[in-house]
């Protein structure tokens, strides 16, 4: 079964999305399976982490920005805003596809992880994350 | 359903295979589910990128070979060439394994998304895809 | 069909978990498939790298340590030690899921490729990677 989310981004960071899953797989009413996630862009990605402290979360944004700062002259891809190249690599090094097993109707996560859509332009946007469950 | 997708490199960069891939998704006449591929190597990498704009993946190439260049002192694994180290370590920060889910017989990529085989190779390679279908 | 695999590790590093995976996979009885792995930490991860020259491994190590060292004034997660934040951060560089073909009751692998659980907490620790057949 496939189902599409649409996550509203404000702007660079980390939005949960771990309820928005559970809530999909919820209606499926499958019980044992896995749960594979794509999203759709090339400037925003996927991770698993930690959502206890939201300061992992801050300094995981930051660490990443200051790896891939904007402005650097080695670019030549431009012409889409200063953020857009930035948010290319940032997306390359992290996941753009996750597969998560569950059981008992629930994503099988360790206790602190997290699913998460991981916004890299500055505006942000209207955000698209295909769940296949089979 | 497995099949394997034999792509030819002729040295460092990204190789669109979202064709191919699809080429083996239309064959097999499924209409929904997904679609998993696994790189057999250790020095080349898959990715979905931008597939619009070649300037994207040019800047994504030479961002990668800066931040893992060759000849750095750090390593002590040489003797299979300047370049196998570096490669081993750029496939560890991009992907070897994609899970993309697919419906009415389409792969659900974005608009602006291509799949891609990434050759961190200086001579390129035959290189092999297994595309599991399920 | 999902099992648990449990991992000791005993400090930083990739421990092969290939065979691991296997036995479940021959256990399980199944002939083609696909295999799923999801670590259930934010301070471990997966990885598909080189199992034959161990010096390979070590630099993959050594080189990720250097680009997120401990200590960078940067990091303001710092309760729960000195090597917290940049587990994180290596594991959201690196793989948290990956999902590997399976034909013939074998893992598709290519000849040099190990799976392996990559920690990256100093002390070592019992760790958890949940395993879906399907």
């Amino acid at each position: 079964m496939i189902q599409k989310l649409q996550i509203r981004t404000r702007g660079p960071g980390l939005t949960e999305i771990t309820e928005n899953v559970s809530q999909i797989l919820d209606a499926a009413g499958l019980s044992e399976g896995l749960c594979s996630l794509l999203v759709q862009h090339t400037s925003a990605s996927l991770t698993i982490q930690e959502n206890a402290d939201p300061s992992a979360k801050r300094d995981l944004e930051r660490w990443l920005d200051r790896l891939v700062p904007e402005g650097d002259p080695l670019y030549t891809h431009t012409l889409e805003g200063a953020d857009d190249m930035p948010s290319h690599i940032k997306a390359a090094l992290t996941a753009t596809t996750l597969s998560i097993p569950f059981q008992d109707g629930r994503l099988c996560l360790g206790t602190w992880q997290g699913v998460y859509l991981w916004e890299h332009r500055r505006r942000g946007s209207r955000r698209e994350v295909v769940v296949h469950l089979g």
